[in-house]
């Protein structure tokens, strides 16, 4: 029987080869959100297929009403072993705008960072990279007779637009899938040298509203001040969903949120979360939420609505006074604690509904919904995997909130009852949903690293 | 000398030949807003030079800092006939959204209306077809030794961008342009049976503002609530333009606005406006604008604010949870009476810098400027040519207001002290700067045979 540091020094040896095979799989343009990439959508599902077969696993492109599932199953020697299922997603957020890019995209790149060598490329750290650190583990364990627990992997193509076949997927594989534990990799470290382990998540609604009013658009010249113009309903309807004090305004929005106990707000403090340094990171000095909340509560443990997308009229280059028939805003919500996903887009609904004057129709698109989602501190997955990873990075791991949305997550709980363990290595700069994402060569390596080590420490 | 009936008598001979004309000029894509169509604008001006050189004008194009002017002179017969300036444009608006054209825009089709056959293509109404009807005129006078008055013509290419270069050229160009009275066709008729001469124009102010937060595009999960959001800071300002009573907000706007006289009150009242009917067209109910105005006052004597265009975020198909960097709007005022256009300006960005959080910066990009003008009632061509047009439709011309700029009537006041005479064909359902745009081939017909009797009647 091997040793872990058999299978660690497979990991090292590897990673030249590792790194080709990330490059392949970041070179697959899979961005799920645009009609015209849903055939790289099944190239990326394909790829991951012919890999897992690579790793023994018995796997396949699983067809939903969206993009491909990708299910793969392999056997650890002990019968008697943990059953962990993976999960990652293969599909990537678009890449608009083109020009801020340094490299193309879906052309990786490996470069010189300040702290160490990093891929560029859409998806290098969202979620290819980190899903890659996973399967690269389990190669490692291959060189000595497979890995110790019995592994589901579930890949998914739809978690950039919200998972809208995941639900039902779930539910209609339900045997199939049910695991002792998730092991969930798209989330970050709390720091470049110290490992996290994410606790909680924000659960999301996503809305787009589409205000008509005229039945064309108009010359504003012969128009202007007789026809309702749905750009000035629109901004002022946007503009209405905050109050003063940095609040959310729809009414019963905060029913449901749950303060956070004193315990966990004593161990966030003592994280010294440096706000003004994550804030000047990004241009900014300012907090510009809710006033009386600290930086890191408003972050991980308070709901949040932004406008993510905002159009109508001309846009162009230069001036044309077009009095535009139409407006449309993408809207969405952070969610924490019992918030109702369902009641956020009914109150949202109501509330740009009340708001419109006469000759303007409002349209409304669901674009995601989950509620959010929190772990139990005395799971045992939880405590082998947070000291397996203190072995590899030499400090404990942060249990820390996150303010992202990681549908899946809700969905194994409420379909599966499985409680999922969330590790992952990305850094706050990978600059992931931005031009020029990149994720750490040291990510990469060290990740498989850990994982070997967890799922030594849960067949332990 | 022939007499006007023999001239009228060419113009209905040459339809087929002059709708043929006027296809090959709307096939030229001279969209001026855009620089792709630069060249285009060129190929406009070279065939219009070409044309005018036909019909017996010595004529050139002009180059400017923008798109170039094309000029054109020819004498009359008589030493002592008035020197009338004639003034149309070749630019044209964008097309966008092409998807809601029924006919490519720039291949133009005679298609039949409900009221008789109609020419559909991008610029048909605004304004090539409107120009044409004018060297229409001149060719039939050139069948009879040429026109009565000594004409010359100034075809401009930056209308539809604000004129950008207009003011110095008539300034370095005034000996050569200066005339007895200007003849602009860029309007339009009462209605379908009822000819219209134009006595008021509104000016325009067209500013485009553009708001930065953070320093690069940011995942809304992991900034949201924290970091500030451009959207949120644009739509509270944009929906803070106008107070509830729909009057806009900016300070010192209404500065230099003028009651209308209560006999042109009296006037426009006698028109017996259909409000119902015209909202009805554009598929509204409602007039949106100053509830205390009546609509013709709205249309043709108060000052607007629209917002022509806004964007800002993810715009493509689906959801992309993104907290952008940047929005903007492009936002225009149309003024009247003594309304200075700088000091719109400076009260819009003062507006807008006063309502900008920390954090958010705010660039302003100048698109137009001009102020709104009036034409004396008593000038002795306005009576010759509301005699001409009563001959020519069997009806007074009203003598109506408009709710458009047109920035060449300022300047020929300005720079040349020269009235103008604003006579057009166009119809309030042309669709001018909207898909589909016509203008009816009895506008085209009967407004060739108007400018005939309005130069024989000049030249009386």
């Amino acid at each position: 029987m091997a040793t872990i540091d058999d299978v660690l020094g497979a990991i090292d040896a590897g990673q030249t080869a590792a790194l080709e095979r990330l490059f392949a799989f970041l070179s697959i343009p899979s961005i799920s959100a645009v009609p015209a990439h849903f055939s790289d959508c099944e190239r990326a599902a394909d790829w991951l297929a012919a890999e897992l077969g690579v790793l023994g696993f018995e796997a396949a492109k699983r067809p939903t009403p969206g993009r491909p599932m990708v299910v793969g199953h392999i056997k650890a020697g002990r019968r008697e072993a943990p059953h962990v299922l993976f999960y990652g997603h293969y599909d990537v957020q678009p890449v608009d705008p083109l020009n801020l890019w340094r490299n193309p995209p879906f052309e990786p790149k490996l470069e010189a960072g300040p702290q160490g060598e990093q891929i560029l490329a859409r998806g290098a750290s969202d979620d290819k990279g980190q899903l890659m650190t996973f399967l690269e583990a389990c190669r490692a364990f291959r060189q000595f007779g497979g890995p110790p627990c019995h592994v589901t992997a579930l890949f998914e193509g739809e978690e950039e637009t919200g998972s809208p076949s995941l639900a039902a997927f779930l539910a209609d594989n339900a045997k199939e899938l049910k695991a002792d534990v998730a092991l969930v990799c798209d989330t970050g470290m709390w720091d470049r040298s110290t490992p996290a382990i994410t606790m909680s998540l924000r659960g999301i609604v996503g809305e787009e509203v589409v205000l008509t009013g005229a039945n064309r658009d108009l010359h504003s010249g012969i128009y202007g001040g007789l026809a309702v113009n749905p750009i000035h309903v629109l901004s002022r309807i946007l503009g209405a969903l905050h109050d003063d004090s940095g609040a959310v305004a729809l009414p019963g929005f905060y029913d449901g949120v749950e303060e956070v106990p004193q315990e966990i707000l004593d161990q966030w403090n003592a994280l010294n979360f440096d706000a003004v340094a994550f804030l000047r990171d990004i241009g900014l000095t300012t907090p510009a939420g809710e006033r009386e909340r600290t930086p890191l509560e408003q972050a991980w443990s308070r709901p949040t609505c932004d406008v993510n997308g905002i159009v109508g009229g001309y846009v162009g280059e230069g001036f044309k006074t077009v009095l535009p028939a139409k407006a449309s805003a993408k809207v969405s919500f952070r969610l924490v604690g019992k918030q109702s996903p369902e009641r956020v887009v009914q109150s949202f609904r109501a509330f740009v509904t009340a708001r419109l004057p006469p000759d303007v129709k409002a349209e409304f698109i669901s674009h995601a919904g989950s509620p959010a989602i929190s772990l139990p501190v005395k799971n045992q997955a939880l405590r082998l995997a947070r000291r397996a990873l203190e072995t590899e990075w030499g400090k404990p791991a942060a249990l820390v909130g996150s303010g992202g949305s990681i549908p899946i997550v809700g969905s194994f709980k409420r379909e599966l009852n499985m409680d999922s363990l969330l590790v992952g290595f990305a850094l706050e700069d990978d600059r992931i949903h931005s031009p020029n994402e990149k994720y750490e060569r040291t990510s990469f390596h060290k990740g498989a690293r850990s994982w070997a080590r967890i799922l030594a420490a849960l067949a332990a």
